[in-house]
């Protein structure tokens, strides 16, 4: 059972910015090689889901790290507040088309995980409607993976302090400004229930299992996300075509 | 457990054609108004499942039970064999789109379905990859089913001899010439391998049951299909919002 809690949003000691900063060059060059041979290779799909409370820096992930690869063969689907239009469906019908097609490496900036953890906070859904998209979701990911479409989960680990700092800079800075929302201010009782919900979701879906980042540090975070795209891609046994 | 061996594709002692078709029209009118208030109400969606093998009736279904309700509300999608580019996603990918909205009745002629019964037959999957499209599919209409889109599903059970009947007509009678594919005439032993792939797939995916249709007669096919429709709006509690 995975505690978040019990999990630190901060590097290990040893952890250093500036050599991390210095390895994440090192590993953009590994996946800008690794991505190229993994698209010419054609065997396999990538889906990297991305989630973490607001302002974990979901989005910095995909400017420092997807960036480091050719977006002929990455693609970046967020997923924001389903519209009226999509909740006339089921959830997965906007996900759906949005699943990576073998050589692709797709990147959901949120995901399905937003439709079991907001009912769940908001207590918008049944219990047995919830529990279900549990079912469905651990059924989706193992299908594919059967299919060879490979699913790496991220999951930014934040702390309330960090979280409230970025918040107040979304305030004030004249490039960040445009990324406020006053519904991201929430009370300490419901940050407490979003994190435990996820704990929830996390514990409930690790067939794929979750990667925990520590997230207060970018520098940190990035190079960990790196790292851990990098050993899967390195792990394929990716090959140019003869 | 369904045997099929075991169910007639003959309509039963005491059905009429003449009486059938008089049902039918009338069956007609029902589904015509039931439609209607389904689409005002608008809680529900429904899916309707048409399987069986070729020159079953499914067209048929469509041409004479369909459309006896508006296109506004009823759509059908026919899943052929998939392309190059389908084949490089997982197997709902091309389904998932599709699947209908609230207030919409969405007809599938052939569905998800034939990604179990093709590869089992055709040996081109693993078992792994065929057990595990069980699963996703039973949690996927389990999930559709709990968000009020609810899924009726058809198996068309024709004998061999009126299906090659069927197929023959479709070689020599103008208005059927264009359906002919040779690719339907399959040898005795690939016949009964389809029927009992049809058999563990019906058996495997009952959670939303199947209805077994006896199919030899078109117009008992045709009348028993609408039957089960009209039921199963009625049984809704439909009513035009206030």
């Amino acid at each position: 059972m995975i505690d978040l809690s019990n999990i630190s949003s901060l590097p290990p000691d040893g952890a250093h910015k500036h050599a991390s900063k210095e390895h994440l060059k090192e590993l953009r060059e590994e996946l800008f090689e690794l991505q190229n041979v993994f698209y010419a290779d054609g065997r396999f799909g990538l889906l990297i889901i991305l989630q973490g409370m607001d302002a974990s820096g979901k989005d910095g992930v995909c400017r420092h790290v997807m960036t480091a690869m050719n977006p002929m063969g990455v693609q970046v689907k967020s997923f924001k507040k389903p519209t009226e239009l999509e909740l006339q469906q089921d959830f997965l019908w906007r996900i759906y088309p949005h699943f990576p097609a073998k050589r692709m490496i797709q990147v959901f900036n949120r995901s399905y995980y937003e439709d079991i953890l907001v009912p769940t906070v908001e207590a918008t859904h049944s219990k047995a409607v919830i529990a279900q998209r549990y079912t469905l979701i651990n059924a989706v990911e193992e299908n594919l993976d059967l299919n060879n479409i490979h699913v790496l989960k991220f999951f930014l680990q934040i702390s309330r302090e960090e979280q409230a700092e970025r918040i107040a800079e979304r305030k004030t800075l004249p490039d960040k400004k445009w990324k406020y929302n006053h519904a991201d201010e929430i009370s300490d009782a419901k940050w407490k229930h979003y994190r435990q919900t996820y704990e929830q979701i996390i514990n409930g879906c690790q067939d794929k299992p979750w990667h925990i980042i520590p997230a207060d540090k970018r520098w940190y975070r990035n190079e960990q996300v790196a790292i851990i795209i990098r050993d899967h891609l390195k792990g394929l046994g990716l090959k140019y075509p003869a």
